[in-house]
């Protein structure tokens, strides 16, 4: 059962018992691009405590870089190697633990900041932004030579999706075997500033229909990620706890990582979903308002 | 079980059991652009015998009066009130069985053949061709003014494809419960004549990713197509017989419609899901190579 941080001791016991802090962003640090309040001042006590922070991410169209901006923007402080986007989380899937060979590409549906990180760590690719895939005009198979170096299709979120770049990567699919489905995330859709919208789950959902099989996804809440935070990071999982408001994503992600959780509310979730008679399945160790109650510890 | 036919009385028994003959058109009477061998002698057969003929396909990117012209450049005898394509049933649903209001607007994710089979039957539409949703441009929710007078999101096959129609499509969807939610089929793949291509299924699921729900499809197998063509024409039931290359559509079609189910074998399906241990749980009642094996009942 999710217990209900309100003392300053719950919060006091909380920074004594972990010392890896992952944070989802949007909902949990932001409301689109409002900061919460209090970020600053639980982030700077973190940091102060010797804590080491992640901040967790599952929006695969914006670099590490990129995201740096938005903190920066905001007023938080933050380390580019600090930030764990799915896009940069599926460039070391690719290159550290799948292994692409170096002589191989990578096909994707997605925008630049999922170039950019496959770039930052060599990965040769095709599609994405290219002129000639960002095309309304008629596709044609027979027009169509598929690169025999392609080993995968990446599949982000990407509002340039069309059909060119939907054919090519069920072509890619369908007629090699060997040829890896892989998606950022697969959130069914993205809370952008001025609403919700498709998100990248809707982007690589025609090529499962299709080809009548699942991508394997690198975001929340695929162990996946966390192989991959792993593998640049060492952290001991019994004193890491995941910070986040969505309970499909976040907190599985952190119970399926043996993380501990604590889920926010100011997000998606509401508390009905957490406790009572109506309570998810999928419930975090912990669970408070917002995260700014964290100041209480300061006290 | 299904029954092979083979001897001359197989033939002549079936065309004396049946009086209304509903042909799937691709694998079945042409595969891409080539006419199966004894097609015309075929239908001249049944035109001769007294038999009512109608052409039942799941491609909802062309009209019936396309889909004539393809039948003429065959040379096969065929009427346009003949054909019964889904982008036509979807038509005849959304003004005869749904009777949408007639100051009520679907908007189209669709090609030109959709668009003008809502023209025949008076229905107001959006989206679809209109050039202004078919741009590879950042789509701005905040710039975007629903029309209050849409009623219903039709999905079928659209090459041009893209993020603004997705996102107009599911902001109608998601803002309006009373919106109704429409695929011409859902086909995931589509047998162009160059090779397999994402089909209609492919083109609605980002939709039914994002919202969590699936459309209501008109096309085969859903009953749906057939009560459309009850809607237009009268026939027994039990003295109809549909004719079909695809286990899943189209024989499952004919069952769900308490109609008699012939297979050819020109088409998607082979012999071993028909008869033997790993045969489908969907088998038609009789089956045999090809339509051309009719030509037997001349002799």
């Amino acid at each position: 059962m999710a217990k209900r941080l309100s003392s300053p001791s719950d919060y006091h016991g909380l920074l004594d018992k972990y010392d890896t802090w992952l944070f989802d962003c949007d909902g949990v640090l932001w409301q689109g691009d409002r900061l919460i309040e209090g970020v600053p001042e639980v982030l700077s006590l973190l940091r102060r405590s010797g804590k080491k922070i992640f901040f967790v991410t599952n929006n695969a169209t914006k670099s590490r870089k990129n995201y740096k901006k938005k903190f920066d923007q905001l007023g938080v402080e933050a380390q580019v190697d600090e930030v764990f986007g799915s896009a940069y989380a599926s460039a070391v899937y690719i290159s550290s633990v799948m292994k692409l060979p170096k002589d191989k590409k990578v096909y994707v549906i997605g925008m630049k900041g999922l170039e950019e990180e496959l770039d930052e760590e060599g990965i040769a690719h095709i599609g994405g932004t290219d002129p000639a895939d960002n095309t309304l005009a008629e596709f044609h198979l027979k027009h169509f030579t598929p690169d025999p170096a392609v080993g995968a299709v990446l599949c982000g979120l990407d509002t340039s999706i069309n059909y060119t770049k939907l054919s090519k990567a069920f072509t890619y699919l369908r007629r090699n075997a060997d040829c890896v489905f892989l998606a950022t995330n697969t959130d069914s859709t993205y809370p952008s500033a001025e609403g919700l919208l498709p998100g990248a789950g809707s982007i690589s959902a025609p090529l499962a229909c299709a080809l009548g099989r699942q991508p394997l996804s690198i975001g929340k809440p695929a162990a996946t990620m966390l192989d991959c935070i792993k593998a640049k990071y060492q952290f001991d999982p019994t004193r890491t706890i995941m910070v986040g408001d969505r309970l499909n994503t976040d907190i599985e992600f952190g119970k399926r990582g043996g993380l501990a959780t604590l889920l926010v509310l100011t997000g998606i979730t509401q508390e009905s979903e957490v406790v009572g008679p109506e309570a998810s399945s999928t419930v975090p160790d912990y669970f408070t308002n917002s995260i700014g109650d964290l100041r209480a510890a300061l006290s």
